[in-house]
This record gives C-alpha cells, sequence and structure tokens, in this order.
C-alpha cells in the first residue's frame, strides 16, 4: 500500500503500488473529468505530480504536454502509475464541476445531481490477456468515465441478455444509463454509440383536479417543457371521495389507468413541444396526495377516506414507469414522493421542500388552501402537522355571488373609506361575474377596515350608504352595481356570506394556533409563513392577516410558493441528495388529528371574529381598526 | 437518553426513556423469542431487571409470574418499558438460539441462517389513535417477531398492492415471507394464518450431464428430498460445445427452458417424494459451470468457448424465479454461483466453499477431473486457478478396455508382485465388462509397484508370466481372461493406453506444479489437497499419488469431497453468511491461462514419466519402487 495525497483538498488515500492516479483520485472521491474513459486519449485528466515516483506512458503523454510541461510534473492521471508515495495537484479545470440550477419559485440554486445518469464508453475489445466478462468491462468503462464504483453497479437480467450482442454490434461504444437504487446503482438501459446528451426526466404535481409536467433535460440542467391538464379521473367523480367510492365498487383499475394517462398526456404534450423523444425520459417524479398516490400506483386507497384513515403505505416508492403505463422509457423509473397521514400527503411534502423550511434552525408555518387545508409548523428539528374542511368559503363557494378563479372573477378589491366604492381588478379583465376566494377576503378585510362590519361580521346598517340594504332575509353590501356587471344584477356580499367566510377563516387560524400550543410557539417564534397552491398566488397578505385568517407576523415575512408540490418534484427530480431527506422529513412531521384536540374547538371560537376575540394577538389590525373608529366616530 | 446493559453478554445501548426492553434488546442485535409478536401474550419474553426504574403492565405480568419471582426482577420483555438506565439479564432460554447444522460430506456444522424466513405476525387492527399505515404496522410486527428492522424492510408494488386486503381478511393474521436482497429485505410473500413452517428451498448441482437437488426445509433445518435426472438439454448436443453451438443457430431459448426444466423435474421429484408444496420452495441455489449457468439464465454464451474465451458475467446473481421458468413460489427466487473464468465456473467455487480453503491460513490444492480437470490452489489469503482437458483417458476413454462407471465396470484392483494375478471388484458386483478411470489409476500403480511397466509406461516383457505377451501393435498384460469376462474376450492393457493414461496424468500433475511455482509453493506446504466430483469417489488416493497424478503429500491429507458443487450449493442455501462470500472468494482466485505459460510445458513433459522425472518429490513412491527392484532382481 501506498499514499497518495491530493491538493489543493489534501484529500488523502492508501492505495496498491502500480495503481494509476485517476484510480485513485476516484476511489477518493474526486470527479476527474475523462471523456475517453481512461485511455489516455482526449487529455481532459491533467494533473500535476509534485513529489514521488510515477511510471508513465511517454508516447501518450507526448501529444499532450511539451516537455517543459512534463518537467513540471504534468501527465494524464489515467496513464500514469504511482511507484511510491505520491503529491499529486489538480487543477480546477481538471475536476467535473456540479453544476447549480435556479428552480422557478425558488431563492437558492440546487445543485443538479440526478438520480439517473448516462456515461458514454469506447471499451477495447477482450483480448486473450485480457479476457475480463462483458459486464466487468462495461461497468468499469462506466466508473473510468466518471460513473459509481463498478462494484456498487449492476445488471438485471434483461440488461445482461442484451450486453454481448450490443457491445459487439456497436463495436464496443456505448453508452449506459445508471440509476441510483437502494444497495447500489442499477444499469438500466444500454444503447449504441453516443447518446449520453439524451437524457430527461419529469416532475409531475399528480392533483385531483389539475396534473403539471415540467419536463428537464437532465444533461444541461434546464426546463425543455411544461404542460398541464386536467385529470382525467373526473370522468369517475368530480372529488376524492367519489372516486374512491367508484373504486369500491368497479375496481381500482379504471382510476389508476386514468392517472397514468392524465400524465402521458401531459407528458407528451411537453416532450413533443420540446421536440424530443420520450424514449429519453428516464426518470419520472410524482408528488400527489395521499389518494392521488395511492390511485397512481395501483394500491387501494378505500381505508384513506373512512375511519381510522389508514393509509397502505407513507414511504417513498420507487416503481417501474411500465408498472404504471407511464409513457417513458421502458426501462424508466417512477419515484412517488412519501406521506405523513391521509391528509399529509406528497403534495404537502414537496411544500415542505420547496419552502425549505425543514432545513432551517428558524420555525416557519407551512399553509396549503382549498377545499381542505393543511398547515405544518416546525423546522429542521420537529415539525407538526394537521389538516380539516376549511369549507368551500375561501373557494368561493356557499358564497352568493362567490366563484371559482375563471374570467369575469373579481380577484382584488379595495374599498373607499369615504365613499365605500369599491375599486376591483378581474380575472381576464372583463366585466365582472362574481368574486374569488381573494377577492372575498379582500373584501372583508376592507368592509372591516371601513367599519361597514364589526367585529363579529354584522354590517351596520346604520350606515348612510346606498351600498348598504336590507334584502328580505340577511343585510347585504352592493359590491357592483347590475349595470356594471356582466351578469346584469347586482354582485352582493351577504351577512350569510360574511358567516360562512368567517368559519372557513376561522378553521384556518384554529389550526396554526393549535400546532403552535403543541409546540409551545407563540406568533413571535415564527419567522416566515408559506401560502402554498394556486389559492396563495391571488391572496393579497394584508388582508389575509387583516381578517385573522393567519396569525399576525410581519408581512414581509408571509411569502407565497405558489405550485409547491411542483417546485418540489422539481428539486427531487434534479437533486437526489434532497430526494434522499423526503422519507426523513415525512417521519419527522408528528401529525395532529385536529377532532381529537379540545384545543382547537376553544380556538376556533375564539377565531370566529375579526381577527380575533383577543385583538392584542393582532396589533397591526387593532391600530386599522382603531383608525377606522375614529373615521366612523 | 438511557443506557440498557445486557448480562451476561455485558452489551450495552442508549435508547430513549420509555423504550421496552425488548425493543433495546433487538436494536442491540439480541435475538430475543418472541412468539406474539411483542403483545405480552405468548411469555416467552422473560428477562431479569437487575437495577433501575421500569414501568411495567401489572396485569399482563400477574399471567406469567409470582409474586416472589416479580420481586427477583422477572419481567416480559416486551411489556416492561424504561424508566431510567437498566441493567437487565437476559436468561439463555429467553434468546433465540442459532441452530446449527450437519451438511452432508461436510466434517463442520453450518449455522442454519437461510436468505429467506417467514414471520407470523397478529396485529393490532388501526384505531383512531394508532392509524399507522398498513405497510408500517406490517413491518413493525414482522421486527417485533423477530424479523428484521421495519425500516431496512420494503414491499415491492405487487405486494403492496394485496397488502390492505389481505390483512383485514385474515383478521391481521398474517406470514410474510422476506428475503434478503442488496440494501436490505424484502418482503416477497404474504400469507394468511400462520404458514411460518411451510419454508422450503433447494440447493441444485446445474452439471452438463446430471442434475441434482437437495430440498431441505429452511425451518427445522433438514433435507426433506433429494433427487436427480438428466440434463435434458442433452437433446441438443451431447457436450457443451455442441449446445453452444445449437444455441447458435437456433437461439438460446429452446435450452435455457431445457435447464429449467430439468431443474423442475428433479425439483417435482423432491417435494413430490416429501409431499410439500412447491409454492412453498422460496429459494433455489444454482451451482454450475460457467456456461451452464448463462444457459440458465439465458444469457448468451457464445462468447464463452471460442477466443477470447469471454464470459458476460461473472458475479453472482439474484434473479426471480419466474423469469427463469423454475417451478418454485411465484414470488421466489433463484441464486446462481459466481464464476471466475470461462473455465473456473459456479461449481468449482462451490467445490471450495464446501471444503473450505478459503476460510483456512493453511494451503489446501483442490482437484477436480472429468474430460476437462479444474485445479485450485491456496488459501483465505490468495489463491490461483488454471483448468485444462485432462483427455477421456481418466474417464476410461481412449483406453482399449475403458469404460464409464457402470456396471461391470472394474474400479478396484490390486496385482498380486508374484504370480502378477490381479485381484479387482466391478460395479453391481458382476463379471468384468472393462475398467473404469479409476481401476486404470489402480492398475497403472500395481503394474508399476511390481515392475511390469517401467517409469516410461513400457511393459517389461521380460517377465516370464503368460499375462504379459506381445499383440500385432503393441505389448500389453492380460488383467482378466475370457471366460472370467462378461464379454467373451480377454481384456486388456496395452502400451499405448498406458501412454494415453500417462498424457493424462501429466497434464494434472503439470497443472498443479505450475499453480504452486505461480504461487512459490513446493509440495510441503501443501497440508490437503481435495478431490471433488464422481471422480474422485473411486479413486484409491494412493495410487494416485503412485502414478505421479498429483504431487506427493502424506496420505491422509488427501480427501475426497465428493459431489463439492451441490455441498457447496447447500452451504449457500442455509447460510446467506457464506454465500456473502462468495464474490470475495471468485474475484480473489487469479486464474492461470495454462497455454500461455511456458512452465506448464516444461512440468507437462517432466510429469510424462511414472511418477515424474525427479524422483526426489515422490519419496514414498521411490521406496516402492526400490523395493520393487529388489523383487524383480
Amino acid at each position: 500500500m501506498r499514499t497518495i495525497t491530493f491538493l489543493p483538498s489534501y484529500r488523502k488515500i492508501d492505495v496498491d503500488l502500480g495503481t494509476t492516479i485517476l484510480d485513485a483520485a476516484q476511489r477518493a472521491g474526486l470527479n476527474i473529468n475523462v471523456v475517453c474513459g481512461g485511455q489516455g486519449k482526449c487529455g481532459k485528466c491533467i494533473v500535476y505530480v509534485q513529489s514521488g515516483k510515477t511510471e508513465f506512458d511517454r508516447q501518450k503523454h507526448s501529444r499532450f504536454f511539451t516537455e517543459e510541461e512534463l518537467v513540471k510534473g504534468a501527465c494524464l492521471a489515467c496513464a500514469t502509475r504511482m511507484l511510491g508515495d505520491l503529491l499529486v495537484f489538480i487543477p480546477e479545470s481538471t475536476l467535473i464541476q456540479e453544476q447549480k440550477i435556479l428552480i422557478e419559485g425558488l431563492e437558492t440554486e440546487i445543485e443538479l445531481h440526478p438520480s439517473v445518469r448516462k456515461y458514454y464508453v469506447e471499451l477495447e475489445p477482450p483480448t486473450l490477456t485480457n479476457p475480463s466478462p462483458d459486464l466487468s468491462r462495461l461497468l468499469w468503462g462506466i466508473q473510468k468515465s466518471g460513473g459509481p464504483v463498478a462494484e456498487k453497479m449492476y445488471a438485471p437480467l434483461e440488461m445482461l441478455r442484451e450486453i454481448p450482442a450490443m457491445l459487439r454490434h456497436s463495436d464496443w461504444k456505448v453508452t449506459g444509463t445508471i440509476a441510483l437504487v437502494p444497495g447500489g446503482y442499477r444499469l438500466i438501459d444500454l444503447q449504441e454509440n453516443d447518446t449520453s446528451k439524451r437524457l430527461y426526466g419529469a416532475a409531475i404535481d399528480l392533483g385531483s383536479t389539475t396534473v403539471v409536467v415540467y419536463l428537464w433535460d437532465l444533461v444541461a440542467g434546464n426546463v425543455v417543457g411544461i404542460a398541464s391538464n386536467y385529470n382525467k379521473q373526473i370522468s369517475c367523480g368530480e372529488d376524492i371521495l367519489a372516486r374512491v367510492n367508484f373504486a369500491r365498487k368497479n375496481g381500482l383499475s379504471k382510476l389508476q389507468a386514468l392517472a397514468a394517462e392524465s400524465i402521458n398526456t401531459a407528458l407528451t404534450t411537453a416532450s413533443d413541444t420540446a421536440g424530443i423523444d420520450r424514449d429519453d425520459i428516464y426518470e419520472v417524479v410524482v408528488a400527489g396526495n395521499t389518494v392521488m398516490t395511492h390511485m397512481l400506483l395501483g394500491i387501494d386507497p378505500a381505508y384513506i377516506i373512512a375511519e381510522p384513515y389508514v393509509p397502505v403505505v407513507r414511504r417513498a416508492l420507487s416503481v417501474a414507469a411500465k408498472r404504471l403505463g407511464i409513457a417513458c422509457n421502458p426501462n424508466g423509473g417512477v419515484f412517488a414522493f412519501p406521506a405523513v397521514s391521509d391528509f399529509i400527503g406528497g403534495d404537502i411534502i414537496a411544500d415542505i421542500l420547496s419552502c425549505g423550511m425543514s432545513e432551517r434552525e428558524e420555525v416557519s408555518l407551512l399553509i396549503d388552501i382549498g377545499t381542505n387545508f393543511e398547515v405544518v409548523l416546525g423546522n429542521r428539528e420537529w415539525m407538526f402537522s394537521c389538516a380539516g374542511a376549511a369549507g368551500p368559503a375561501l373557494e368561493g363557494g356557499e358564497v352568493l355571488f362567490g366563484m371559482r378563479a375563471n374570467p369575469g372573477a373579481i380577484d382584488k378589491i379595495t374599498i373607499d373609506p369615504e365613499t365605500l366604492k369599491p375599486v376591483f381588478s378581474t380575472i381576464n379583465g372583463i366585466k365582472p361575474r362574481g368574486m374569488t376566494g381573494s377577492g372575498l377576503i379582500d373584501l372583508l378585510a376592507e368592509l372591516l377596515v371601513t367599519c361597514v362590519i364589526d367585529r363579529n361580521g354584522r354590517i351596520n346598517t346604520g350606515i348612510n350608504n346606498p351600498r348598504i340594504r336590507k334584502a328580505t332575509h340577511f343585510s347585504e353590501f352592493v359590491v357592483v352595481w347590475a349595470q356594471d356587471t356582466g351578469i346584469g344584477k347586482d354582485i352582493v356580499i351577504t351577512e350569510n356570506d360574511i358567516k360562512n367566510l368567517i368559519m372557513s377563516k376561522a378553521s384556518v387560524h384554529a389550526a396554526c394556533v393549535t400546532l403552535m400550543k403543541e409546540a409551545g410557539q407563540s406568533r413571535h417564534d415564527i419567522a416566515t409563513i408559506y401560502f402554498a397552491g394556486a389559492f396563495g398566488n391571488y391572496l393579497n397578505i394584508k388582508n389575509a392577516t387583516t381578517i385573522g385568517l393567519i396569525p399576525e407576523i410581519p408581512y414581509d415575512h408571509i411569502k407565497n410558493i405558489g405550485n409547491g408540490a411542483v417546485t418540489g418534484a422539481n428539486i427531487a427530480l434534479i437533486n437526489r441528495r434532497k430526494r434522499k431527506t423526503l422519507d426523513e422529513i415525512a417521519l419527522k412531521i408528528a401529525y395532529i388529528e385536529l377532532n381529537a384536540e379540545p384545543a382547537f374547538m376553544d380556538e376556533y371560537t375564539s377565531s370566529t371574529f375579526l381577527p380575533h376575540t383577543d385583538l392584542s394577538l393582532f396589533p397591526q389590525v387593532q391600530k386599522m381598526l382603531d383608525a377606522c373608529r375614529l373615521l366612523r366616530g
């Protein structure tokens, strides 16, 4: 054994006499650039021997170095063997640099380090003096080209059956695709000639309504296509409950196939647009809620939706794509995000990954609101989560003029404190037809700070303004007069609408506070609040605080991360180290069943005021209310 | 964290407060007997707390212990939690004992520690307070029943799809089958109720002529059936060369199917005889030569048999049995032994495992003789191997009255030094029809030590005895007179026969010496010589030394291991730790190409004497020759 020390890192390794510097460097974990696979042909693996005895191939070296350079110790790492202890300097240009990538929706860069990689190798054909088996020859070649250590790679039977003919037919020039698997690396594909630049992967947000696909070039490290389409399962039921019941009656296979088809349609759109072959997509990473993930995998979700709400599996899973009918490379794999419970699924884990809260010391609060809401509180040490039904009000349901975020929906409103005239914008800028969730939150907040409504949500009919009137059942506030709408009638908000909105926001706020109490944290301990999902996109953060949807913290510490599910899937696709943390994150998260927490009901009751019974928790809101009280007298 | 110390081993581990003693013991690697899976029902996990504070379920304990025993610290490990540092004594009766097994052909016992194990578990159904996923519940149950750590086990997709219905249908009482795989443990089967006693495995010697199957009960640790039959590939060609050529013309699928069918026929015979269901066979371990292994796996063997003699793969492989058409449990696996080269295949690695030479400090020489021979020299540090064509003489071919070991073949001979009358035995005791390899070696040795032939193999026609005569072409010695044979003519050995025998034995001896020279070893360094294979069964070890087939060492250091291939397969089947060493063994063995070694040709020439040119290498033989020279004058 001899010791070789590499500079500038001072990394050391003991190796046998006669080992090449390249082998030693690779075993020391240094990624040296070797395009030719260590045959002394490409001249990329230049290092400088600073002390120690070596033996090298003078002829190979003379092609790349002048006599002067050779005197300085310059040599090819692949064609120089150790004859004693060595001190070797590796210039930065010789090392393969980690590529860093900025993913949409993230503030920091992620290293390009995917689970699947391709290696082009030109192998020496076997001879009587080197009759090593085809597999060893191939794997050593891949190792020399910068791949994993040969002993850690293995080939499944289907590859072993292809290898001998493929190597000889291609004249020993092949591209191997290597995937990281538990316990090692698997050779998942072998192609003739150099296809190493054709390596793609897809990150997918599998929602119950919509499927979003990001297609990545995993060599260049950029997005080459984005596509989305409806989840075709909608034909088996509008919501998840209906679909699980459909599966219970008719079996799961149709829903499984529809989930795969929904992904395939988006995948095809994205790959066609990018002009790439779907066979060059080797990996698909899917973040979805617990039921959607079970359905895609063909695992019975029936027990998730009924007491005691038990998933079959919550770990991350890696599955052959062809087993699921996903139309990528036939040897490609699907990675599904882990879950915590029935409600805290892979989509929420993806949110956590994308906001980075599980990597930081400081405490964050993550909120994902739809018909249901999920809340996660924690940091890199601990995390608590819960989920509940927000009711449809925040999405524009159960509100007279509420609507989804379609054209004509009012998404932003301010109200003039004097005239009470609303100023608003609509989606697509057409005449208003109703109000979306974010518009309703704005409206509620504006009505509160203009003292049109009190902290119970009752309309102050004492104010003399035509917009405030009593209707048959409830008092109401006219947001847009009929002639200015696209529907020919007054768009109003009633006291009943306001009651429904308050009930919804109270659930979310009570859930946040329940977790905070569980963790012994006050609002002052929360460094950041993250909104994930479409809801957050249009939300006015100040108004969300004003109505008491969330605990009050400085407004600039509240962030919207957008589609965290697809961002998290993107991260897990391009960086396998991040992916490896997912199961740990999922295991770390304690799930709090709100219905079993007496604190939740107490807190809910306290939260059915605007913003809350205890105004001291909302000092900024209190200031605004004081100001409006002055205004109204 | 609290420390728990176990007696009598003094093993320590740090665990969280509130951990059960059972959990702590399992994490410390102590195998505690828990039949009920840690539910406090079976009363098997009795331990004695010698100091420290615990909390335990008094009701569960009162069923198993008297007040007096409780005072002594007796408790159930599964139902007792640590409240502080503990000192706990585990009686031997509480630990699961490693079972040791004596395998046919071995002198030492092997631990029963198979790669596949079954665990019966009775799970608590999920509740609102314990809604953990089906998979976690099952894996934790298996861990509690003595299985691997839950985090190290995983379930493939097909199992995940079965788990929820199976658990509920069986009322949460199931038997899981767990197989060791790279990177962890895989759940390969799940059955209702307790089937944990039904776990079988098969060890197979896949020879080009014969397939031998040993069927093991992997719970009880005994052989339940043995069967063998011809390799059905014989219909595609008598020898391996012919079969590879058949595959080249007609594709490999027929030969692959015939190999599997040959195994299946023997497997069925063995399992039918034993009265067991083939679906209860979960693992099949196969040792075969390099070409046979490639064929069984469906991997092209064409490049093994022609220059430069390259196998596709030499590592050990684990493959799903159904991929090969092996008729065992549909989720069962096939393990194929690794190889070193074209000639040193899995059968030789199995020989090495069964003679144990790779585990000892002392140097051994292993010889497997058929039409070809393989020789391995080495110890646990290093090994050299070579192979060559012995010629058919040692198997009774190319000898006038040579024959295979069929009824009527003379297998043992001694010759009266005075009368030269042979005394012999035949296979099945019928009248002689010819001579088998071992009979010919006896004959050659006896003719030499009675000075009927000289060291060149020439018959001393000067001796006046009717058995010695000149025939048309060659001088000959009459072994049996016509009237005493089963063929009606004199059974003789000619000078030409003797020449062929000498050429064969010279190859084997020269191969042994070439390896010894390569390794710098003399005959004094060799502690043991092992004969493997059918040839060794009948061989007279002293006579094999006398003719110089092998180097001379003390006779009682020469051993016959019989069918080392099946013995090695048996070991690898019942003990996974031994199996794990196989790839290391294979990698350690250097292969010497005899045709490329000038030393081999020199040594071959020196070995074409009886026993050798240099008599000083055979001191015992020299003594015998001196004695015979005295006799003849």
